[in-house]
Parts: structure tokens; sequence; C-alpha cells
């Protein structure tokens, strides 16, 4: 891809090099530590638990003015991406939620996680979450007995996500570290009471108390509330904004003409009233996801656009693989997945595909992304297939798009429900035309031969199939025959009931359509794009960098003047209006600290570019264009820097390219 | 303003001429009829009763792509005008929120309506509005045995949003209709009890059944829910965003470098369990907030850019002229409002000017837009002034803006509640140099002389003033002098007790900030600035327009080829691409029915402009361009037409304008 090409300026943990005249850049001097980072995005208010001055409330979290921006240029990149680039159909839907809505949809009975609780403190724990910490830990204690510890394995890293448990230098059996690797693999596959037999069988206890838990019950995940003022009408607020596009298919396929496919789609809040969440943006009760409804035919699931992604090429991770205690992935474009039917059709693959394109523009490491399908009792309920986007980072791999193949789940259940035809009405091309045998009662006779039992006969024989009929017709032509229906023998004759062939000619199909959605978690999504974009400077691990695409920057250009003296105001008016004409954000730091500590607090909140206006740009009219990563600087003339800077922003040109454009500073004034 | 002129093309209601090749339209030809403008609104999926098909709930709407498009539209505005405009800090915060964060706020206690419940069926009403609405059909019938019932007053609009009262032509005496009219000019002053009185006093019944009502009761407008898997921590749906800004204060202040005034603005999803809603948009239990917290120094209200917007009129109708029974408005500049205390300072009143100027950009019509002042007992709990942007449309006047002055009153109790100060830290200029008499006991003599009273005699020292102390200072030069406390007496001598002058020096002032607050309900102004826009042809009633202005439409530019035939695909394409890269949203309909059909169809969803590729277009790569409210068509190149329909989506240029840079169309093909 063109694109990963491009984008390779600024993603971290690579070395850069380019031309001449710029810094080497090594983004990977310093190994990867999250409290650094995470002390960063708390400092520079990018997002902070929520009620903190109450003392906090787990897994709510507000985001501050750098996190706000971040999240709306992602998701507005989203938009452009999805629902522009598809003409999908965009909706704002209701989260306040009549319980009849969520007991049809199954979430009432089935939007749950098994927790269990510490037998005698009462503490509540996610049951398969406190299954994987134990028995990882006492891998890491074998490893460590063994002499092996220096090299935890992926998932090992899972563990700093949960509650942790201690891990102590033990060595185990060899079967056993098999039997618990076995475990790991299929961590998500397992039953409430399978996950209660593993805590017993191996001895799983609480490791904040080492006492023993109870049997697995189920916690819905729902918050439960009530709407009006009697409190006679229970509510939920939506865990997912799904349900709001279903009830809504009518008028969504009346506003399309009546056509599918189409996709649906939808950005808003949804809650999960999460048993213990302590993993930051990574598990909370509150969050901000963007999801797709496409509604296509289930007899033809084949995508228009499909050829335009069929060779990219991606990470995969089968429920095959998985079950066979593996977590390896394999690389191979999405056409040949599709052909080779391990991605199960077109849509889906053409979604997996546009995902895989969406999270690398945004500055996802490809690397360090994969899609893992659903093992068959990891599933939501409403699910037949599904594959997550999942990103590596410092917590282990973390679903953070899932795309599922939901069928006609939800419209059928629904419809069901309210009585409501939620189908497509198509009309066929060529008619279907059918003979069937049709049996035609005489009332009168009927009636006076049978009375109130009529009803059973009428019942007996509308309930015939063809070869039935066909038979009785056969008897008919022979005079009269008996057939018995519910205890009673009934005698039929060619006067009481007659049977004829007739003609059907149907030219409507109707059909209810079936549903692939994309599901994406922007909290998740931003806080691994953050890990993947941070680094710290190699002469100084205390400056730390966010290389965030430009696309996704909170403020694309910083301009600094060399002091808040009046002199340098219209210059500075100049610049920010010319780059606003440009369509760039820009953002003024005219505080009174030194143009290098300014430009490092910038560092940290991403800002890819920086323009400096000192007292030559007063005399001559020239201005110094500073870029992040390298802390490489060029000088040229206001407009030809604004010209530049505009298409490194656009991403019509690169770094290395603006250097060929402009003149590298060599000045006397030392910004950095 | 230059701003009301520009848009005056886009203002239905309104006649509008141009120069000689232009159409006249007659927006007002057919009285508006919300009924029309409701069924376009639902057939078009512009919103739609929320859980439709499980039969709805009260007070709850989805949105629609092109309802979801408006009003995205608008949203972007309001960032562009207010947060990007002022440097605003923006804020994503969290809407499930801990019980005592709304206890120490105050609305545990006070966010709560007055209701009354109906004595045999127990049928529940909010008790303003049954007042409002029985007493306005009494007027109502008594204008109509008076024979004025032609001219209904603006406010007697009020009671179709409300539970409909039914009208009786019957005579009042001319001194209850007094009484009436100045109860209702202050509907919304007063208490619970007070409303009770007056059901009681003018025998007010609940007008489905005509049983009396009971006394009227607090009902508390937050959705309760509780948070965590144990059920021990309760929790209310935000009813306004506000909270999230003030408890972030002190981060908001660390990020804006310690300095205010600034402010902070969030959009998002607020929530009130409405007692009875039957309003449309106009009154639900879930909408979409804009809040601006502009924090600023209680001292000092005054507004670094109150001179950009001096000279702006507004209709002011203030809580003076409100209590004396009347709703007469005032035009006034803002400046003059501000010079004459009619608006309290230049920060409330920059924002009044701020709030004006926006409605008006995005399409409000500015007769039918007025500030009203909240009296006394209508004012939320937390506020000290408060004015309203109210909104004329068919159900009455609506309020769709607060401007609220919370003064110190928010921080204040969450600093007093979780002891965190949420102040600002200012250095001052010049230190403040203060002199004191200072007491000191010498604690040896004082312990030997009192033992278990030492304490009580500090404490009454301590308590003592400036001129107290003086007085004291001047008896202990004398000798020794006696003072009582507690009941007691002490004997006070220099070795007991010394008094001198001493200095302070204090070079920090600390204070706890005001807020002013406007805070906006977009789908109130959604909903009225759909009103302001609809009207229907003069020669044809069936045919609805929506006259939005470019800025908020959803679609901007309809591409309309002659018919879906392959040859017009490159054109469509073409024109397409050139319009997305003038960063123009576009649509193409290429649906099988007539062009005609096909504009009227966008004329309901307000598309502003239209092109028709046809096989002119194909053979001399010609365009014609349509303008929604004139139905006028102008030809000419393609590349011309991208040109001039880009201005007038920008707003650079005008229809007439365009007129005179195009050639008039009068081809053939109509296509109206």
């Amino acid at each position: 891809m063109r694109l990963r090409s491009f984008l390779h300026q600024f993603l971290p943990q690579r070395r850069c090099y380019s031309h001449s005249t710029m810094s080497v850049v090594n983004k990977s001097a310093h190994p990867f530590d999250k409290s650094r980072l995470d002390a960063l995005l708390n400092r520079r208010f990018f997002y902070a638990p929520a009620f903190e001055i109450y003392g906090g409330v787990a897994g709510l979290y507000d985001y501050g003015p750098p996190g706000s921006s971040l999240q709306a240029n992602i998701i507005a990149e989203w938009r452009k991406h999805f629902i522009v680039e598809d003409h999908m159909l965009e909706l704002d839907t209701t989260i306040m939620t009549p319980a009849p809505v969520f007991e049809t949809s199954g979430h009432v009975a089935r939007f749950a996680d098994w927790m269990v609780k510490d037998t005698k403190t009462g503490d509540v724990l996610r049951a398969d979450h406190l299954v994987k910490n134990v028995l990882q830990a006492r891998l890491a204690g074998d490893r460590e007995a063994r002499g092996l510890a220096a090299q935890p394995k992926d998932d090992e890293k899972d563990k700093k996500k949960k509650k942790k448990a201690k891990t102590v230098a033990v060595q185990l059996a060899d079967d056993l570290v098999k039997e618990f690797e076995n475990i790991l693999a299929q961590a998500h596959n397992y039953s409430g009471p399978e996950l209660g037999e593993l805590c017993r069988k191996y001895d799983i206890r609480n490791p904040d108390t080492d006492n023993e838990v109870g049997e697995p019950q189920q916690f819905n995940l729902m918050f439960a509330s009530s709407i009006g003022p009697t409190g006679q009408h229970p509510g939920f607020l939506r865990p997912e904004t799904a349900q709001g596009h279903f009830l809504n298919f009518s008028r969504l396929l009346d506003f399309n003409n009546g056509r599918v496919p189409f996709a649906s789609a939808q950005v808003g809040r949804s809650f999960r009233n999460e048993i213990s969440p302590r993993a930051g943006l990574l598990r909370v009760r509150e969050f901000t996801m963007g999801e797709i409804e496409h509604f296509v035919d289930p007899e033809d699931k084949s995508h228009s656009k499909f050829h335009q992604v069929r060779d990219i090429v991606l990470s995969l991770l089968d429920r095959h693989v998985q079950v066979s205690g593996s977590t390896q992935v394999t690389h191979m474009s999405i056409g040949e997945a599709v052909d080779r039917g391990i991605v199960a059709n077109e849509t889906l693959g053409y979604f997996l595909a546009r995902i895989n394109l969406f999270l690398i523009k945004i500055g996802i490491n490809p690397d360090r992304l994969r899609f893992r399908q659903h093992m068959g009792n990891e599933m939501a309920h409403y699910a037949t297939d599904c594959w997550d986007a999942e990103i590596e980072n410092a917590t282990g791999w973390t679903e953070c798009v899932g795309c599922a193949d939901r069928a006609a789940y939800d419209l059928s259940v629904h419809s069901a429900k309210t009585g409501q035809p939620l189908v497509v009405r198509q009309a066929l091309k060529e008619p279907v035309v059918t003979e069937k045998e049709v049996p035609e009662f005489n009332k009168k006779v009927l009636g006076m031969a049978y009375g109130r039992d009529a009803g059973v006969l009428q019942k007996s024989v509308g309930e015939m199939d063809q070869a039935q009929l066909t038979r009785l017709k056969g008897e008919l032509a022979q005079g009269s025959t008996t057939i018995s229906a519910q205890g009673k023998e009934f005698s039929l004759t060619p006067d009481l009931l007659t049977i004829q062939r007739k003609t059907f000619k149907q030219s409507i199909r109707e059909f209810t359509p079936n549903v692939i959605e994309p599901s994406f978690g922007f909290g998740r999504i931003l806080y691994t794009l953050l890990e993947h974009s941070f680094w710290c400077r190699e002469q100084d691990i205390e400056r730390g960098v966010l290389s965030l695409p430009p696309i996704v920057t909170p403020t694309k250009v910083l301009i600094v003047p060399l002091s808040a003296k009046e002199e340098f105001d219209p210059l500075v008016q100049e610049v920010s209006t010319k780059l606003r004409k440009a369509g760039i954000f820009s953002r003024v730091d005219d505080s009174n600290t030194s143009i290098g500590k300014r430009y490092a607090r910038n560092d940290e909140l991403g800002t890819p570019f920086g323009v400096t206006l000192d007292f030559a740009s007063v005399q001559n009219r020239t201005m110094t264009l500073r870029e992040r990563d390298t802390t490489d600087q060029l000088i040229g003339p206001i407009d030809d820097v604004i010209a530049v800077v505009t298409e490194l922003v656009q991403g019509t040109i690169n770094w290395p390219a603006a250097c060929q454009r402009l003149p590298a500073y060599d000045g006397v004034q030392a910004v950095d």
C-alpha cells in the first residue's frame, strides 16, 4: 500500500533516515514506558478520571481539550472514510430505551458477563478475567523458576489490565503448562459453568485475599432506569446503537427507495455497566462508538466495490487456529481469504479491508493490528460470525472494532414481536410461475354434514402437503374416501371437497435482509493510537513526543512568536489568517517561556509543525518551519512556508520533499 | 447587519424580487400549516418517534438522515462560531454521574417540576402547564363570545403544545380577563403552592376528565440508575453538561496557564424525565445540547471583544416589563442595554449578541427572535440572572438558548463539599501592604494565671476587631485592665498580653470565578428553524419547500442526470469530483422519475441548488443550474457553473449576482 509508506514518517518505534540535511531520529532509543505515557496524558489533560474531585468512579473518564479534539478528528475521518465514501444513511437515535425492545433483542436475558464473588469478603470479580489472570501468573512463575522470565509471551501482557495476580516462581509440571496454555488460547470460549469448573479444578482463588470464589453468576451489563413520573415504564441505557438502526429499518429502506444493499451509520454514546473496570480507556462504562449496519440480500452477499480492496493483505487469526491452541496469524489478501472461505463473503471482506485502511490511515501501526475471528461460545447472542480488529498495546491485544454478521436475527425478532413487517419487497425480473393442488370445500354441504366439527376437517386438509393432496384427489376421483383428524372419522365425497390444480404467479420476492455490522469503539482506538504514537527523545527521556499523523492531531501548526511583544502581532495575525483560509487549524503560543520549551510542550500534544516569527520575520518577512519528529528546521519567505506547510498537512508532500523545497535553517537562535 | 441582507433570500414569509430575469416568489401565499410541515418531516424522515414500531415513548425521538445531517451542520457551525472564534477549551465529559455530585449541586433537592394528579384517575399533569392551558382556553372562549376569535394572541398559541383544553365560548367579566392576562404574563413565576392556590381559586380541573386535581407535588426530573454490580452506588443521568465543566475546573485552568477569563465548551447528550411531554422536539426527555461555561473574575466582568458587538440591536423583554403584566419587547443595541444596566455586564451582553448572530446566521427569522429575562421564581436554583433566547413558532415563544449568570454557585458548593480548592490564584501586580494590631499571649504566664480557662480568654481576644484591639492596647499601656468572657472576669497585664502593630504583605489574590453560561438546545433550534424555513409553492400547496440557508442544508448541490443511462456517468463523476474538491457536498439523484419530481423532492429536503446533466451536456459540456426558491434556471459551461455554485454555497455571492454571471436558461426541457 502506498498509504503505508506515506505514513511511515509518523510511526514511532522505527528509525527514520532521509536526505542528507535531515536528522536521524531513533524513536526506539528508550523502551516503551506506559507510566510515562499515562503521566503525559494526565498532565496535558488528554483525559482524566471523571468526578476525580469526588474520588472518581471506575470506568468513567472525561476528555479534556486535546483528547476531545483528537477524538473529534478521528470521528470526522471515520465519517469521511465510511459514511461519505459509501453513501451511508446517517442516524442519531435515542439512548434511553424502553425495556420491551431489549427483551425482544435478547439483551435482557443474555447481555451479561459471568461474575464470581469472594466467599468471605463478597468482592465481585469477572470470572473469565480471574481465570486468565491467575493461570497467566502461574505460567509466569513457572518461566521464572525455569530461568526464562525475560521473554514473557504476548498474551501474558494481558494481566496488567486485570486485577493483578502475584507471580510466584514455582515450576509446574510440563503437562500442566501445556494445559494452561491451551486454556488461555481459548480463554474467550468458556461458559459460566465451565469457568466455575476451572476454578475448582485448578484451585483458582481471589488473588487479593486468597479466599475461594463462589459459583459464576450472570450479571446483566445494561444500566437500568425508568421512564416517566409514575415509575411504571422500565428502561435501559442502550449498550450499543444498533437497535436504533433496526427499529427504523422500514423508514431507512423507504429513504433508499426500497432498494438493498444499503448501510446506515451512527456515532453515539453507549453504556455498559462493567463488573470491575480497571483498564483505563480500554474498558469503560460509557463510551462513544460508531456503528454501521449494512443491510444485504441473504442470497447475495457480494459487494460491488470488493475489487477495489481485493489485494489488501490482512493479518488473520481464524477460529480453527485458535481452537487448536495457537495464536499464529496468517498474512493473506482479503481476496484470497474470501475465495478460500476463511472470510465468509465479499461484504464482510470489504469491511475488514476498509477497517484496516482506516486504522492505518489514522496512525495505528499495521504490524500491531490483526483480525481475529470469534470462537463459538464467544460470540454475542445475535451473531453468526464475527471478526474483531485487535490492536496490540501494553496490556495485550485489545478488540477495537468488531465486524459481526448478525444475519436476520434482529429484524426477525422485532418483526415477530411487533407484527410490523421488516422486509424488503423486490419486484422479480421474471415472475415465478408455479402450479399447486388447491382444496376447496362446498361450505353449505360441509356445514350440514359436520356442523361444529367442520373446522377440524378444514384444518386437517389445509395442512396437507402437495403429495397428500394429490393422493386425496386421486381417491376422490374414485368416488369417496375417509380421513381421520383429532380422533374423528370424516367421510369425503366430491360434492363436499374438490381438489384442483391452479397456476400461481409470484412477481414480488419478500425477504428479511441480513446485517453486516462493523462496530467501532473510539476510546479504545484513541488509546491504542496514543500508545503507538508515543516515544521519548534519545537524548532526553523526559521529553515525550506523540507522533500522531497530521490528519488527527488536535493542532496542525503551532505559531510561535519570539515573545508576546506587540511588534509581532500583525505577522501572527497574518499567518494565522492565511492558514485558516487554507483550511489549516493553527494555534498561537505566545506564553512567557523559551521557544524550545514551547515546542517541547507541543511535541507532547502531537503538533506536527511549528513556525517561528522573530525579528528576522519582521525585517525580511521570513519564517522558520520546524518538524516535530526530527526537530529539523527550514526557512523561507512567509508565503512559501505557508504553501509548504499546507501541503504537508494535507499529505500531498512529506517532510523529505519539504526539505527539497526550502533551505535548512541553521540560524544562531537555538530553539531546541 | 450585512448578514441579514445576505440571508434575506433564504428567509420565507417574504416576497422576493430581484433583477428582471428572475421570478417573483411569494412565500406567504399560503398561511403556515403545521400539519403540512409535520407530514413532510415525517415522510422525509427528518425525525420520527423513537421505538415507533413498539408504540413509541413520549418525548423520545430519532433523527433520520436529513435530520442528523441538519443537526450536524448546525453543530459544526456552532463550533466555528463559538469555540474556534473565541478559543474555547472543548470537553467531552461523562453522562452517568454518581449521586453525590448532584446532591452537592442542588439538583437532587431542587431540579424538579410541580405536578398535580387527577384526583380520580391518577393521571399526572404538569401544574404550570395546566394552569396556563386552562386560562388560555377561557380567554379564547371569552374572545369568541365577544366575536374577537379571529385574532388569537401570540401567547394563546402555546396551548397547542400542551394538553388541549377545550375552548367554550363564554364571556368573562372584564376584571377576570385582566386577572387571567396578568397571570399568564408571569406564568413562569409561580411556586408550587401558588399554582395549587390558582387551581382552587379558579376551579382549574383536568381538561380531559373534568376532575379536580390534587395539591402540586415536586417531581425530580433526573433519570436515576445505579453504577456497578452491587447496586450500592446510585447515579443519575446528567440533566445538563455543566457539572462536567465545573468538576474539571482546576485542570482547565491549568490548561489555560492559570489565567481567567476563559471558556470551556461541550456538545453532548443530556436527559430530563419530563412529566408529560407532548410537544414534538420542543419538549423531550433526551436531547443534544451545547454548553459554554465562561469563567470570569467576579470583580471584572468586562469583555475584551465587547466593542465588536456593541451596536448589534436585540429585541429585549426584561423582568420588570413582565412583572408589570406586559410582553412588549424593546429594540435596543446591546451597548445601550449594558450601559443602562438592563443587561448586567459586558460578558453577558457579549454572549447575547453572539447568540443572536449565530441564530440568524443559521436561518432563524430575526423578527421572531427575542431575549427574555427570567423572573425571580422562574430562575434555576443555581442562577442569579438569566436571559433566554426565545424563538416564536406555531406553539408560541420557546426558549432555545438560556444564558445564565451562575455566579460562583457551582464552584463554591463543589469546593466546600470535596475540600478541593476551585479557585484562581492571581499574582498581584502591586503587593497589597496592610498594617494590623496583633495580640500575643505569654503562654507560660497565661497557663499559670488561668489554667483551664486560658482558652476562653484567648478565644475572646482572638475575636476582637481592630478597634477593640487598639482600645485594649491603650488600656494595657496604662498598666492593667479587666475583660469578661463567658461569665468570667479576666485581669490582663502587659506581661500576660502584648499587642503590637505588624505589617502584612499580600502578593497573591485568590478568588472563585463567576460563570456565565450560554446553553443551547439543538433540537429546539432545529425544529424552529424548520418552521421558519417552510412554505408551499403559490401555484401548488402540495409542493412544500424548506428554504434553509446553504450553510446548514443536508445537501448543498443536487446532481440530476437526465437518466441513469451510462452515457451520463462520466459527467456525473466529473461534476461530483470537482464539487468535492471545492469542498461542496453534493448528492446524485438518478432515480427513475422525472427531473421535475426529483427537484420537488429535494426542495422538501432544502437542497438549495441543482445542476442538470442532459444530452446537451454530453455534446456541448454545458449544464443548467437551478435555484430552489425561485426555481429559476441558468446555463453555462460546466466549469463556469461549478465556479458559480461554489461561490453561492460559500455565500460570497447571492442568486441575483449569479444571474448576472450566467445567462438564464429557457430551454425546451421543462424541469418544473
